[in-house]
């Protein structure tokens, strides 16, 4: 197994070979450019990568499927930014507010017929197997999104249905990431799901970790501002559970998140969160999550030193500084 | 063979069975069902059933891929309605209009998704050469929808260009929906290029026929009003013809293009594309695409039955009344 850094440099490189700025029309593939050369821890296709390695034969067969997992996960990022009228992504402009709608949604729609092609670069006997992880995956976050739109114009969202959502929108491309590179390497029917499982689970510590870190972290590492969901009323799993708890601690939760004044609700909500215990619930889950996710890696057959790689990648993604 | 409107029924059967209404989260799947329950004439998923039953074995086999060509062409229609910022489709409110963009979007990538997978229900030795087809003619519709945008802002548009854009918008997917029952039909990789091309060269006569029944047609029969398209400035194969002839005719006709009322300049303009023989012309264009169309149909393998069938559709499709 190779260093993460390593795996990254060999998802950038494919990518790169793509040439999609050189492709016609320029007004459709320059945009996608833009979009994958923003950069980040290509963490989706690294897992490709790591898994197809790990159960044998090299990394390099799942290079093109790794690329295609990249590339739909951006193409999310177009058509959320426009659903979610964000300006901004990875530092600079998105490319629903610097190239328009129009853009965002047809080169959107043209990186997941490209995403999947990439995947279906595989040997004919592994293309059935690989073609539904990816569909079934793509339309798990679709409704994942669906759901998520939906919160925003709800009261009562149970932390069953958080779990879904967040399962649905982050798990799953985390767990097919890990599946097909998996089948891809060569893996069992019985390997592949367990790597999923795998995957679903570390999603689900990742996003709730994230909710944690928005409100509790520490801003110079974080590298978004604390507070901004409690600022934006984000249903987050802080505020499932505070809203969940019934009694005068949900009405207080309530009343605080209420408060006009954004720094001000910002203090109160984090000293009350604390003062629920919510706070180190929400560690605990996480903690729950991850030991899952550990637990589903150990239950493949995969020989220690892979799963000594994984588990430490799966470490670094959920140990993220406060 | 049936007959088109039995192919039809087929079609709306499998459709139906889908259970789209019926799926969760209902927010998602309920548009799709509201876009594919307008009915229409079901062209594309009728030509890929025809050209299956055509090359032998019937046309059960291709029912799953007929209904994801007709998924994905809703798909499109989902998509361009947004950016077309169109409020009507088939004599009601798109569902751009009616469920919003949000949703306009994310219910059409669930029909993309939901297309890949209905065209890859083919038994495994076909899939490869069913999905190259359908991903490549994806990537087609989405660059002539770019060309299509990218002409509203531009005055130098040449009849080549024109052709090209609506082979990728219109054609591409009349021949895909013909190679991929071919393909599910057992043909050989000649035939299944040759009713692609059929497919490709009936598609451009059936938009340029359009083009010129948007100016020259009947209002009892077409369905929309007649003119709209001088009136709304669209760069049609006539306006393309009419700005490409050079001199004082072209001038003529751009004066007559920019005048302010309506109705006046539907009237001047129509009188000057008759008498500039840019009506003729069009004709003339759409009996050389159809022509073309039908020779390739004629070096297929095929029976005269089979022959016989699918000429009598793509007659039907270009001799649409004026």
């Amino acid at each position: 197994m190779m260093t993460t850094s390593e795996y990254t440099s060999e998802v950038e490189k494919v990518i790169k070979d793509l040439a999609l700025g050189r492709r016609t029309p320029e007004a459709l593939y320059q945009p996608i450019e833009y979009a994958l050369s923003a950069g980040g821890k290509r963490l989706r296709p690294v897992l490709t990568l790591m898994a197809c390695q790990a159960f044998g034969g090299g990394y390099t067969p799942a290079l093109k499927a790794a690329a295609g997992i990249e590339m739909f996960h951006n193409f999310t990022l177009l058509h959320d930014d426009v659903m979610d009228n964000s300006s901004t992504r990875r530092g600079r402009a998105s490319v629903y507010a610097r190239f328009g709608t129009d853009t965002a949604i047809l080169s959107g729609d043209t990186m997941l017929t490209l995403a999947t092609q990439l995947v279906s670069e595989v040997p004919d006997t592994q293309l059935r197997r690989v073609l539904d992880v990816f569909n079934t995956m793509a339309i798990e976050v679709y409704e994942g999104q669906q759901l998520d739109l939906s919160f925003e114009h709800r009261a009562d969202i149970t932390l069953e249905e958080y779990i879904k959502m967040i399962g649905q929108k982050t798990g799953a491309l985390l767990g097919a990431s890990l599946k097909i590179g998996a089948i891809i390497g060569g893996a069992s029917d019985r390997d592949a799901d367990y790597m999923y499982e795998f995957g679903m689970m570390l999603g689900l510590a990742f996003q709730i970790q994230d909710d944690w870190l928005d409100t509790f972290g520490d801003a110079s590492t974080f590298g978004k501002p604390i507070g901004g969901d409690i600022a934006n009323g984000k249903k987050t799993y802080l505020y499932i559970m505070a809203m969940n708890r019934g009694g005068s601690d949900s009405q207080l939760f309530a009343t605080a998140m209420a408060l006009e004044q954004p720094e001000l609700r910002i203090k109160t909500v984090t000293r009350l969160l604390e003062k629920m215990g919510i706070a180190e619930e929400c560690r605990k889950a996480v903690a729950a999550y991850s030991s899952k996710a550990l637990s589903a890696l150990k239950r493949t057959t995969l020989g220690d030193e892979a799963k000594d790689a994984l588990r430490k990648v799966a470490e670094k993604l959920i140990g993220r500084k406060k």
